[in-house]
């Protein structure tokens, strides 16, 4: 399998309770590819700017990640996000500053080898880029996509166009309610089943994520940590362990491969989170995956053994 | 085994997007016993009013209910909350009034064979009284509780003093986090475990329930509906579900007890939201509440099936 992902490479400003960076190597691509260099070969497309150091293309070729495909715009500069989660829970997250630099005249133009992926991610960027990408993969097995609430808010028809030429939508409980207008996740994933896709995922941050393909649905929680340094990149790592085990399943993601592949996407969130932006999972070994994998099904198995009911 | 439940006996005003109740049963010892009922016979401790009528007497003796121990105070009003879920999600509530009428002076007074339960559960009421229940029931072999913000702001020291005399805390995950000042479900749990309980159980909401032992922990999602129509009492409906099946199993709370407990608390609280108050459970059967508890066992279920990881 081969293993394509489109996104932004970024440099991240965080601050946390637990401490703080000035200027680390972030984006969406960026975390996909780490998490998803576990399971299949990974191409990155998208564009970095003169300061892109040495340092980052190191950390992007992780694991054999190839870059033949990121753009490197003489005379610009790396898309950068600066941002601060403000209380203990991290639960609430404020944007400082977004300079989308290089990546405001992005035009994806993918390599031959890029092009012949048979597993795609787009990551979270204009629809329109997106369907560019996918327009260009025309042999792919699977393609999943992100997005976001400002997608949804002011290019909804290019979104909702996108997301009818994918196989899955990963996205948070909460945006797919807003896409839809549902009033709950499982009708939101019915309406977008209905809209061609097969399989929607949902994910919902600390709670975990859930699966809904028309052969059902699957639901795992987060991995219990005791401690969360830095959230930044945690849905991504998630999308790069999730599709990157369907394209090690050899691309066809049944509804029993993407049980699966949650799991394995969890795992890779969970490390993600433990430490500032990529520099868990670029010190990540296998082993380690496996052991999270492990304690996820412990800790959601049951065996019912139904007692005598009255009624 | 008996099972006791002490906590209020109520008339609700409920208004959600799906419609209105003007007055209807309601309480968190009402919404307990109808579903403890299909696992145990149940006493029933608290008070009312001149105003409690017989089609609510009989609705709160379903399935063999006990209401010996039901005080009626004669010239009282029975207690009256009324509150509106203002948004379609219903992730919001809103509290229009509390009357608390004949809970005002409420001093438990437990005859002897209310006294005599295996099992007790002390639902949401003032800590100092839920404490003078448990000391009454010297022979419980599992003593569960909840609890809510409102004590842990004005009635700290008490309210601790409470939970370090039963074996399980019942609580939102938030208010496990307020109670103890951690950061995280698992520390507060962690935290808690340390104070002698035997077990916490932290409620999600719509996310689900999660359960920490000195054995380990346990994840459910919540039953996924379609359409949910009031949530008002699916955490005492949970956690009937939840503790009667610990008496039905015998009182002893062992982690794998514990796990299937979650499973039919989950189940039970997924049909007390699809309709206003007790309607859904008063009429609810056991093979509906086994066929959830199978649903639970599959959406949650997964074999893992390692790929070949690089790295």
């Amino acid at each position: 399998m081969s293993l394509t992902v489109v996104g932004s490479i970024a440099y991240d400003a965080v601050k946390t309770p637990a401490g703080a960076r000035e200027r680390m190597l972030g984006g969406a691509a960026t975390h996909f590819a780490l998490a998803a260099s576990f399971f299949d070969e990974v191409r990155v497309v998208g564009p970095v700017g003169d300061d892109f150091d040495a340092e980052s293309w190191a950390t992007l070729r992780t694991r054999g990640t190839l870059t033949d495909d990121v753009e490197h715009v003489a005379g610009g500069k790396t898309f950068f996000w600066s941002g601060v989660y403000p209380t203990a829970n991290l639960n609430e997250r404020e944007t400082l500053e977004t300079d989308l630099n290089v990546f405001e005249h992005f035009e994806p133009k993918l390599s031959d080898a890029a092009q012949a992926c048979d597993v795609l991610f787009l990551a979270n960027i204009q629809p329109d880029l997106q369907r560019q990408v996918r327009e260009q993969c025309t042999q792919a097995r699977f393609v999943a996509m992100d997005s976001m609430d400002l997608w949804i808010n002011i290019a909804r028809a290019s979104l909702e166009q996108t997301i009818r030429g994918v196989d899955c939508l990963i996205l948070n409980d909460e945006e797919l309610e807003m896409l839809t207008g549902a009033p709950n996740t499982l009708r939101a994933a019915q309406e977008l089943l209905g809209w061609g896709l097969t399989s929607v995922v949902a994910k919902q941050g600390k709670y975990g994520a859930q699966l809904f393909t028309n052969e059902g649905q699957f639901a795992v929680p987060a991995y219990p940590l005791q401690d969360v340094t830095d959230p930044t990149g945690a849905g991504d790592s998630f999308a790069g362990g999730f599709v990157g085990y369907v394209a090690a399943a050899g691309g066809e993601a049944t509804h029993e491969v993407l049980v699966n592949a949650m799991a394995y996407g969890t795992a890779l969130a969970s490390f993600n989170v433990e430490d500032f932006g990529t520099e868990r999972v670029a010190v990540l070994t296998a082993p380690e995956i496996e052991e999270r994998v492990a304690v996820l099904e412990r800790i959601t198995r049951f065996e019912n053994r139904p007692v005598a009911l009255l009624g």
